[in-house]
């Protein structure tokens, strides 16, 4: 039977797995384990990357906490009082070089003592340059994981993404997506073995891209442009994320939930590109809805 | 009778008063106007400074919008569809030096159709190193205005601030504080003069800050404490600031919500400074229910 002790312990084995890839990948920055408990029950490794060859800062969180359910929760569930368990592993890296893109994975298991489970997850991209081969790409990858388990999965799930990563106040996506998912529940193993293929294709997925631009040339108009990008990611996580919000504001445990954020962000008043420029045809497709399979 | 077109004109002035006088100041970087309309009625004019000898980027927005209240405005204050008219004044400067401290201001009007009016605002100062006899100096300040018009809003004000430039998910203060206060009503000639007076408090005191330490010398450490002091700025407007939050569901005008953004912040995995350290000393005082005036 797959308990929750079970899934939490293959997540555990995922972030190592992970970490050693990447660091394998980037061969300079190792990562370091900050390991913590929670007071309300449970804990964390989390695995932090700092100045290395590609990439900036980063971190690999992994988590196993329990406790009695924030009421936050159970409003939102429509739930008596009920102890609570969740694991996941979750990631966002901040490359160097701008022509690296940012990305974001996460899995995770939510267990209620009365009863309901699920599992939630995703991973999405976040190009400073949105290239798109490199676009389809990564969409033909995270669209053959989901065609081993089911045939709709890449098809709602990349929608689900689409609809999440999306900047209100700018009408804009965050990056080019991926895919989302939340509250799956039905056969527990068929779900978790899809989980656990999404967890795992990330690191091979984001080598390629650390590999293929890892030693792209780049200019000052170009990291200045990588530093107002990630001022849009902070907007993002702060603004919008539901797991940041909801992490922040039920006493999560704050540094491993602002790992995410970039090491530096820049603002300018009302910034345009110049038009026909890289940075503006960027601009042009951080949009929902685009097809990047077939595009390209 | 003090109409809202009146209270709208007297901001405006106050927004050139202040603009003027910061402008004097700084000595290099001017304003730059940029008026914009609301689709739904109405519109500002954004003033922005970048670049400056001391202020390094900032904004004094003035704007008076009006039409129909977004819903979520008359579901938290349980009322039926109804006219709205919204005026006011709102700066956040992030200076270049780290001695000089941030500042906010705001003054702000609100009129329904229906009836209902009331009148918002308040001054906040976030040092990035907190110094015991400016702390004094500003909150004596602040008491004064508030002494002139009544002798319990300094208390009460200052009690506010607290409470709402705070930072739960760091257990930190957003800076020292100030005054805040929202939804008042009473006699609308008197609060009137009292909003009027806090928005003429504005630029004297911040003035006496620049000029103090426009020429302080600062070290590399100094200027990267600053950038991370500033990530916090961003925390607290992004999670926290109701306005912002509100502007940014509702469709406000994002430009001129974001001008309180920093020009660049850092973010460092669990950042604590060297024990003893100005910079130790200054998170130490990041607390609520400091009596600033007699501490010092």
């Amino acid at each position: 039977m797959l308990t929750k002790e079970k899934i939490s312990e293959r997540f555990k084995a995922l972030q190592e797995a992970i970490c050693e890839q990447i660091a394998a990948c980037d061969g300079k920055a190792d990562f370091i384990s900050d390991r913590w408990e929670r007071p309300g029950g449970g804990g964390g490794d989390s695995r932090v990357i700092t100045s290395g060859n590609v990439i900036e800062k980063g971190g690999v969180n992994f988590s196993a906490v329990h406790g009695d359910t924030p009421a936050k929760i159970l409003a939102a569930l429509n739930l008596p009082e009920t102890k609570f368990y969740a694991s996941g592993v979750s990631i966002v890296l901040h490359p160097q070089n701008p022509h690296v893109p940012i990305i974001h994975m996460n899995v995770r298991y939510f267990e209620m003592e009365s009863g309901q489970w699920w599992f939630g997850g995703g991973i999405d991209l976040t190009p400073h340059y949105i290239v798109g081969e490199d676009a389809a790409y990564f969409h033909k990858a995270l669209k053959e994981v989901c065609d081993r388990h089911d045939e709709h999965y890449y098809e709602r799930f990349k929608k689900w993404a689409d609809d999440y990563f999306f900047l209100k106040h700018r009408d804009e996506t965050r990056g080019i997506g991926g895919i989302f998912f939340d509250r799956l529940s039905g056969n527990k193993d068929d779900l978790f073995a899809f989980v656990m293929d999404v967890g795992e294709a990330f690191a091979p997925l984001y080598v390629h891209f650390m590999d293929k631009y890892r030693n792209h040339s780049f200019s000052d108009e170009e990291k200045q442009w990588q530093a107002i990008r990630r001022g849009r990611y902070v907007e993002f996580n702060l603004v919008w994320d539901k797991g940041t919000k909801f992490g922040l504001d039920t006493n999560g445990r704050t540094e491993s939930i602002l790992m995410s954020m970039p090491p530096a962000a820049e603002w300018m008043y009302d910034y345009h590109p110049a038009p026909g420029s890289a940075e503006a045809q960027t601009l042009d497709l951080l949009k929902k809805n685009i097809d990047w399979i077939n595009a390209n």
